[in-house]
């Protein structure tokens, strides 16, 4: 099993149907879709999508089942990128090396283009189940996980609690709970929407939800450390930004030899939790990947 | 019938169902909250989901169980509301007479609050299929249909129109399409998942829907009218706001007077298609007196 290779061939499953979900370009209001486009295409390593689609399979449903489910969260979280990336917020020029999206396209554009990709994960969800893709229970369960897990108290709240800790010292705990909403929740979801396309009982979504979860937490501790220990170069994005941006962070709380105990441990965890499921190789390798990733 | 005691009574019920849906802001991420609730509180004749609760009883239904998709398309509309005002957008201070979103709460979390405001109709029309206020499928219809309608294809596309065209001259017929991008999609939102909560037939939901984008582009025309005509005071924004961001209007275009020959015109189109209905006085006097409104 190599994992990149299988997650390439996941992102490009992947991007071949976001491609076909986003409506042409070839219309008066070019410009948003231009720009919905451009940051999805982006790049990255689609990680989102390969949980969704990974978690329908070991819990032995096709993969492509959970298809739209996968797009639906590259969507929103493409969304919450051009959204982070804008003035008012991050205020950052750079995203995986290239422009952000108000950087190329405007503030206004890249506004409007986040607003549509946080509205178009919906209506492809909505429409697999009109489809049978998925049942249409599982299509309304997959669409309110996702609207609860993104808003006010999931990814929204921990993007609210970012902005609330800038130039504060919030306790660990408190460090700990943002990361859960700001990058676990959208993780979590991925985990649990792949289950559910797959019809799997409730043990099944709560272990892979604890995973997603688990993995989401490693994930942005990562984040944080390679934002001291990395290269511009390697990572895509200017060094530094958490200082600079007046974040402080779980590496700036317990110092980044604690940190990277702390990701072991939660990969560890999460690792643990996989026993519910069969065949779970690539899920394994893709949690150690994760915490050992250099960008 | 008295129209403004019923538009009353139906603003009550979905400001009451609205208070129940936004989490408490007895949390962390209370700002965020707080935001949302100013903006969805600040008033308004909520149109909408009157529309939305009428057209399901003149199907025949109850105008409750229309309630969760009438709460759904007033957070959406709030949404596009507060991302609008933004200085990146229209750069608005006022709205409805009182400081818009970004000034009473700072840009950042007034971008966040419309975020989540966006994602959460879609958990709103969700639950209702889950606990079977309204059937799976017509919960997955309407969500479909609400992301369609405001999405690429419809008002957000209608609202990059709208920059697209600044300080430019389109053509009648370009402002006419953006008007029904901006404007009359989600009025045809409204009269169509009205239709769909009460299970009726495609006919009826095409007649609601031609209704909705009549009474759509009255109403996006009137706007541009009492921008020129009305008050401050009266209207509770600036007056000529339109001309002053460079935007070139239908009023512009074709004259006022002319303007309010359409306005009358589209009304009476929008009056003739409730005949496929019953019981439609007060659908009949809500055209009338939206045609007719000073602010």
């Amino acid at each position: 099993m190599n994992v990149n290779e299988k997650l390439k061939e996941y992102a490009k499953t992947t991007e071949e149907a976001l491609g076909k979900y986003i409506p042409s370009a070839d219309c008066p209001q070019k410009s948003v879709i231009e720009a919905a486009r451009y940051s999805l295409s982006a790049g990255g390593k689609r990680i989102r999508p390969a949980l969704v689609m990974e978690f329908c399979k070991v819990c032995g449903g096709k993969p492509e089942t959970a298809l739209p489910a996968a797009c639906a969260i590259e969507m929103t979280h493409t969304f919450s990128l051009i959204h982070d990336d804008l003035p008012c917020m991050d205020d950052d020029d750079l995203r995986r090396g290239k422009p952000s999206c108000h950087k190329a396209f405007g503030e206004a554009t890249a506004l409007l283009a986040g607003d549509a990709l946080a509205i178009m994960p919906f209506e492809v969800i909505a429409k697999a189940g009109l489809d049978k893709t998925i049942s249409a229970e599982a299509a309304l369960r997959i669409s309110q996980l996702l609207a609860e897990l993104s808003g006010f108290e999931g990814m929204i709240g921990g993007q609210t609690l970012d902005l609330e800790y800038e130039n504060k010292k919030p306790s660990v705990s408190e460090i700990l709970e943002m990361y859960r909403m700001k990058t676990g929740a959208l993780l979590e979801f991925c985990c649990r929407a792949g289950c559910i396309a797959a019809g799997a009982d409730e043990n099944k979504q709560n272990a892979a939800g604890k995973f997603g979860r688990s993995i989401g937490l490693a994930f942005q501790i990562t984040d944080d450390i390679l934002d001291i220990t990395s290269d511009e170069k390697t990572l895509g994005k200017p060094i530094g930004s958490d200082s600079e941006n007046g974040k402080y962070t779980y590496v700036s709380a317990v110092g980044i030899d604690k940190a990277r105990e702390r990701v072991k441990q939660l990969t560890a965890e999460a690792k643990e939790l996989l026993s519910e499921f069969s065949d779970t190789e690539f899920l394994n390798e893709l949690a150690d990947m994760l915490a050992e990733r250099s960008n």
